[in-house]
């Protein structure tokens, strides 16, 4: 809290009302979720507490499940930037920074409970699975790839995705006790070689 | 049908009336889930159409979840059999064995929906979550452990169940194109390693 910067209030009042408009929906929407669930939300109630017209919505989201994950999880994190800095650093380590970031998000208490609500909703909902296949094989997988410069990329990300989804299923959806008791340190250790293997290792 | 094999109904009449009772409960069980789902089919109804007493589904079943486990995938795969002949065989090749056995029963459309339908419940059901929990850790991954005699089964196992989850969850939940799009040889090659790392080779 220096003097040169000006409190949250005057920077809010300085954003485009576009953005003003976006983010009003966005608070609106993660109260529905939260309140009544993924499928009893309407886009319809979502506009009328966000006191916007329904259409506006659309304006700025390509529909329920792309709100969805944009007012739970992606306006808290931002796969793009959390694969930036895991992309910053040796390749040589890149599996075990890739275990330990994905870690450090998702046992942060202000983030696991979205991430959980989403990959929940996303195995029960085609249309948030939609969205998650999007942001997990074009946002994270395919920025990897596209970094290590593997020939069959499509698949080994499809690899890389298979033990990710699973560490995640597994520690902080069906809660397997082994999963759950191992330390970070456990988990870089096992997993990070199984994702550089997927992801840079010549086949 | 050879002369020598009973018909059906014989076999079933000569049966102990305890299996044929077992066998009442699961028939309509089944129907029930399918029909209703798994929240909002009632021990009571099973009970009713089975016309047997609600008491005696709990001497036959532990709950609910239990009877959902049995009833919908249980009765027709058994892990532990099907464990028994992925560990009959030399232990060098034992991650490709199990990734092309676990494929072959989940790619089987006389299993595979009802093993979909048992997973995305364990995910959003927390009694179904602990069926699974005791199947895939105790019946799966513990039978797989005493056979290598590794030190650290408990971890290892859990690494182990994150890669087969993470397989299950991203072919068939998920549906990530690169995991769908990958032929059993791919999924061998990939995983296949992985699973032998963390089951069979040294720490």
């Amino acid at each position: 809290m220096t003097p040169d910067r000006p409190p949250a209030a005057t920077r809010r009042g300085r954003r485009p009302a576009s953005e003003d408009t976006r983010s009003l929906i966005v608070e609106a929407a993660r109260a529905e979720f939260a309140d009544k669930g993924y499928d009893a939300t309407t886009l319809r109630a979502v506009a009328r507490n966000a006191g916007v017209d329904a259409a506006l919505i659309h304006h700025y989201f390509d529909g329920k499940a792309d709100l969805f994950a944009q007012a739970v999880v992606l306006t808290r994190v931002d796969p793009r930037i959390v694969i930036a800095g895991v992309l910053d650093g040796p390749l040589e380590t890149l599996g075990d920074r890739i275990v330990r970031t994905f870690l450090a998000v998702w046992d942060d208490p202000d983030n696991g409970e979205r991430l959980v609500a989403m990959l929940r909703a996303a195995q029960t909902n085609e249309d948030v699975a939609a969205v998650m296949r999007r942001v997990l094989v074009q946002d994270i997988v395919g920025q990897v790839t596209r970094r290590t410069g593997v020939s069959d990329a499509h698949l080994r990300g499809g690899m890389a995705a298979t033990q990710l989804v699973g560490m995640a299923t597994s520690r902080y959806l069906l809660r397997l006790s082994p999963v759950v008791d191992a330390s970070h340190d456990d988990l870089a250790r096992w997993i990070g070689p199984t994702l550089q293997r997927y992801l840079v290792d010549p086949a």
